[in-house]
């Protein structure tokens, strides 16, 4: 069974940042192992990114072209397979269009593109019989994309939940481990790297619902829009949340979750306080997790990196390598697997009851409790107990009140009113209770 | 993009227990999901088992034929993938390499099978265009064959490290909560279910052996035989074993452990004393999980339930469901996509230095830690610490030596020599101390 004379595929990058460069290098370095172990070679022809000529390109072979004309990039006739990471939607939508009218195949990492405009892409490139890999797109270096369409296909998944942009996760944890504020602990993320200069995206949940929907489109053939994921950031997390989380055996986790519910899929992205034992509240610093709920056959937990240029050129390079080996259609563009019609649109609230605790800030007087605790009856909504650690400060004394189950709608009408009582120092804040 | 008639394929379904009843449930009851979502339906035509008359096929539909003669199920025309789940070698290889030599697929959950004579079958299959699935084999419903084989592909593989045998991480697990000796908690695992009546296979690690080798055929490409795996069983294990572990931050875990070295593939079977803040310390009961370190990329982590029908089940329906979607090549039998002749012979001791524990029961005398050390002296190994829990009984006195990293080799033949001295109770226990 000795290996027949390698299949060659021309590749395009277009991007020359971080991960560009890590599946740059590893095209060039790597050519011998890809010819032995898969009988494949994705070859480099082309990086074209602006400005290129200011960019050290030094280690690429000289036969490598390098331009700043992307469009250009993409029509070269040696060009077979074309890299997307430039990220945002244009010119990258228009682009990965051009590639597949002009029947080359595809590997992406834009999960807002995918997110935004999947169908579309998918569909150009099956009409032209293209591949499209999107591996790269959620998840990082953890093969999640790849176990959601075919590894776990034996089962129907009912729910995912996931710790999906690596920014939030450090926060919170480095917020636990040294009882740290918010603001402090961003900064000393954006200082080692893990959040940008702007961080809205990550830290309020925008970056985890694209994924989540990129999920949720694979596991449940639902199309889930972005604006339909709940969200609610981690900016408002005080250190006092830390604290009776430790209490209640639980530590906060900003979790991006999704599941099947009679009507439809219900999405969201937000901070629960996870129980200790769970898998999920191991996962520490800047690292991804990502739990799949099989209908029949159990959970399951894949974690590792999610970020970062030498993780994501992995799921780049994957995906190169399937599209060079198998031909242009070994990657199924995954948006049209399943049904032409999503399955249904999804709920905004579904009926489901979980537990609850409720942080409250407040100036300190008597009749509080009494006041929450009227509104939460009129609600219908039992506590299970009232948490407050000593020697606060009278003008901000946080507490924490545990509900039985309770269905969202309920919930979110008793907070809209509880809102408006006069006491608040902040808004109350509310954590699902996981699992 | 409407789907087209979905492409039907028969299956014949070799083996009738647990995962083949879970196996043809599915295949029974899912058939429009199949269909809408994938475009292939994967279609029971035919249960064959010895004494299939006694067994209860009645949730079966009238025309799926039910017989016990094995090789008359492979040859019917209209079975085109047979699944085998009927364990050991024979008649398992011979009704493979029937069902390959008349041009059908197969999905296998045979992990003794693939580790001995996976290259035969693989061959017997890539030569007639037949495809052979094999996710069951390791690690029940966890996708851990497909990370490796494509989803990783982008990276090189540098070392794998496993949970892999449920039981022993069940009586592991079990021993550490509740003090209990071996034996007693093995008994309890039996009346669980989650060990054999004769477990030797589980607890002596061979079962994690084969799926070792396996794991490594795929990860290096790396013939590994089976006799070449170190192996350590967990039934010399002593309840003061976990109270040591306990007191140096640690958790004992049974791990399968390969790792490319200079002199090729080293692999074990054996108990680690595993950090507390490692999540494999953190798999409790009958689960398995996987930890993939990549050459650029880092650590990952895949766990989940690694047995049992519903977990074992969805891998071997969905390793049918990319046969019936793509062909019968879907699936490159992995033992042929790697080099002809393996990378290398696998190395039994390959010069990494690791640091141990090494646990003694002794009749209490004077000098005996002297003569321990006197022996570790010899063979330039540097003890850290040494380690006695307080109140122990003179006739059988437990306590344990931690090393400084140490090559193998030097440290079995000082054990060797340390084997030799009168005062052992039980024969010295080396764990190593991971990560």
């Amino acid at each position: 069974m000795a290996v027949a004379r390698p299949a060659v595929r021309g590749v395009a990058l277009l991007g020359f940042g971080t991960v560009a460069r890590a599946v740059a290098r590893r095209l060039v370095e790597e050519r011998e192992r890809f010819s032995r172990d898969f009988g494949a070679v994705p070859e480099l022809r082309v990086v074209a990114s602006r400005a290129i000529e200011a960019k050290d390109t030094s280690f690429l072979p000289s036969g490598v072209v390098r331009t700043d004309d992307l469009a250009a990039a993409v029509a070269r006739p040696d060009v077979e397979i074309v890299v997307e990471l430039l990220g945002g939607i244009e010119p990258a939508r228009s682009l990965l269009l051009d590639a597949f009218a002009r029947g080359k195949s595809a590997v992406t990492a834009n999960k807002k593109l995918l997110a935004t405009h999947g169908e579309e892409l998918a569909g150009a490139a099956a009409r032209s019989g293209a591949g499209l890999g999107i591996e790269a797109s959620v998840a990082g270096g953890i093969p999640v994309l790849r176990a959601l369409r075919e590894g776990f296909a034996g089962d129907r998944i009912a729910a995912l939940r996931g710790i999906l942009n690596g920014t939030c996760n450090f926060v919170l944890t480095e917020m636990e481990r040294t009882g740290r504020a918010y603001a402090d602990v961003l900064r000393e993320a954006q200082k080692l790297g893990y959040a940008e200069a702007d961080p809205a995206s990550d830290v309020e949940g925008e970056d985890a619902a694209y994924k989540l929907a990129l999920l949720a489109r694979l596991a449940f053939g639902a199309a889930v829009p972005v604006s339909a994921v709940k969200r609610r950031g981690i900016s408002g997390l005080l250190p006092c949340d830390f604290v009776y989380a430790r209490m209640l055996g639980r530590t906060p986790r900003q979790l991006a979750v999704a599941r099947v519910s009679p009507g439809g899929v219900a999405a969201s992205v937000r901070t629960h306080l996870v129980s200790k034992d769970h898998l999920l509240a191991k996962i520490a610093g800047p690292f991804n997790a990502v739990e799949v709920s099989l209908a029949a056959g159990g959970d399951f937990v894949l974690t590792g990196r999610g970020a970062g240029g030498d993780p994501t050129a992995t799921a780049v390079v994957s995906d190169l390598l399937e599209l060079a080996r198998s031909g242009a259609r070994a990657l199924v563009p995954p948006f049209g697997t399943a049904t032409a019609a999503p399955h249904s649109a999804p709920a905004a609230g579904d009926g489901e009851a979980l537990p609850f605790a409720l942080r409250f800030v407040v100036r300190d007087r008597p009749g509080i409790i009494a006041d929450i605790a009227g509104v939460l009856a009129r609600h219908e909504i039992n506590i299970d107990a009232v948490l407050q650690s000593p020697g606060e400060a009278k003008d901000a004394l946080p507490f924490v009140v545990t509900l039985e189950p309770v269905e969202e709608e309920k919930l979110d009408a008793a907070l809209q009113e509880m809102g408006a009582l006069p006491f608040h120092v902040v808004p109350p804040a509310p954590f699902p209770l996981t699992p």
